[in-house]
């Protein structure tokens, strides 16, 4: 196995295994993508849903507006919920100033949430019960899985607790058996803590924040940081210089990115098994 | 302030203050108990809970079935979730063998759910929005709170993962702003970790495990433990050798326990205060 934990080769392979799976259904899954407004790095994410459903042959329809009233938008995936053509439900963040997201994305039905972000199903996630989890946490489960990693046993430090990545991603660590630390921006002595890490999961949101000193011999390292800079992607890891000091490391671009799109797709196809069993 | 942390004056002192608030309310909060089957412990437990309630003031119904389907069990709360005087609504567990507990709590409307047990409410909490807490772990951060213990930058470590008492008191301490450490049956080298604990939680399940050698000079530990061996009480912790070292630590009994208690009292009020706004 090589040190680089190669997400988009991946990604690549499980896209493939989907799409043989999704060509032996007589009915389709099918995804709706709903947007509002026009977020520039919005229209870039909607674009890969749809490039990945194509290639899967999930079918795909995406509502745009321009803009809409929170009434209004709640109405419309309530008419989506009831539709039992409709596998997964996503509405594309962030949403335009003023809207109430946290509402918005709480009428999504519980098991038609493939982005697995309302309450209900994280809930059922520290629950450890069967669920829709977020894309990224579950792609870096993937990642993990593939490069056999072990994790039962072992010391995880997650510094970020986002609900989007830091939070899922300790519980479903905890669920998989390793002790789990969380760190954040109140943390204390944080190298102190990243030092003791079997696996770390670097998502903090600033471009090169984890210095070579904060990292195990031997460990590995995830990073989710996806940091725009002069029009440049940074990872939340210093990349070069941690890189020979660890056992496994995820490149920014091409480690857990390639790999949120591809899980959005295998949470359509779960949340399509569901439907029809 | 003294050593130990006097959960049994804090509890009567919390008691008081909601007897005082219900005693100003024209309208009582009403409190719904489900029993079902004749496990003793549980009716140790209702009956303290009948006992607090009439205290308070809070209007108290219990429902008692020697026997009942899960389909009627779960009709009977229906029942409750829509009667506007009921404010909220639990099951005491056990359930006899072969009831489908999970199936049966999550029938309680998230809204009236003052044991804090619906998988709705543990997402709330993950996603740190205002929600009927558990109790225990609930009851936890008062003690914490009232002893002033600073939780902000502190290392915290729960030993135990349970879905009642570990994760959602480490998802509260997170919340808080603690840097969090979950230690399980699988962590290897505990005691490195637990020396590490500025807060040590400790809701294992087995008498005196966590012992002098395990905890760290000067900090604070709760234990949750309830374990019952030939009639007398035990605590997860070896109180009597931990005592000088620690800066506090909570007895059993008398430290966690009786806040669970006026906890689901606490939510009661705040139930009815939320149907009431």
């Amino acid at each position: 196995m090589s040190k680089i934990i190669d997400g988009k080769k991946i990604s690549l392979k499980i896209k493939d295994e989907l799409k043989m799976e999704v060509e032996k259904l007589k009915v389709k899954p099918k995804l709706v993508v709903i947007s509002v407004g026009d977020n520039p790095a919005s229209k870039v994410y909607v674009g890969q849903k749809e490039k990945a459903a194509n290639y899967i042959g999930i079918d795909y329809l995406h509502e745009h507006y321009d803009s809409i009233s929170d009434d209004n938008l709640v109405k419309e995936i309530e008419k989506f919920n009831k539709d039992k053509s409709v596998d997964g439900i996503i509405v594309q963040l962030p949403l335009p100033d003023g809207m109430d997201e946290k509402r918005i994305v709480n009428t999504i039905s519980c098991d038609k949430d493939v982005d697995g972000l309302t309450y209900l199903n994280a809930g059922l996630l520290i629950n450890n019960r069967e669920t829709l989890a977020s894309c990224t946490p579950k792609g870096i489960m993937k990642l993990l899985e593939h490069e056999k990693v072990k994790i039962e046993g072992t010391n995880a430090v997650v510094v970020g607790r986002s609900i989007l990545v830091g939070k899922p991603i300790a519980n479903l660590l905890l669920n998989a058996n390793a002790t789990v630390t969380v760190c954040h921006s109140k943390t204390k002595d944080l190298a102190k803590i990243t030092k003791k890490a079997d696996i770390l999961i670097a998502a903090i949101g600033k471009k090169h924040f984890i210095t070579r000193d904060m990292v195990r011999h031997g460990s590995v390292v995830i990073d989710v940081g996806i940091n725009r800079v002069d029009g440049k992607l940074y990872g939340d890891v210093d990349y070069d210089n941690v890189y020979d000091k660890v056992a496994k490391i995820t490149p920014v671009p091409g480690g857990v990115g390639p790999m949120t799109v591809v899980m959005l797709m295998e949470n359509v196809l779960l949340a399509y098994k569901n439907h029809h069993k």
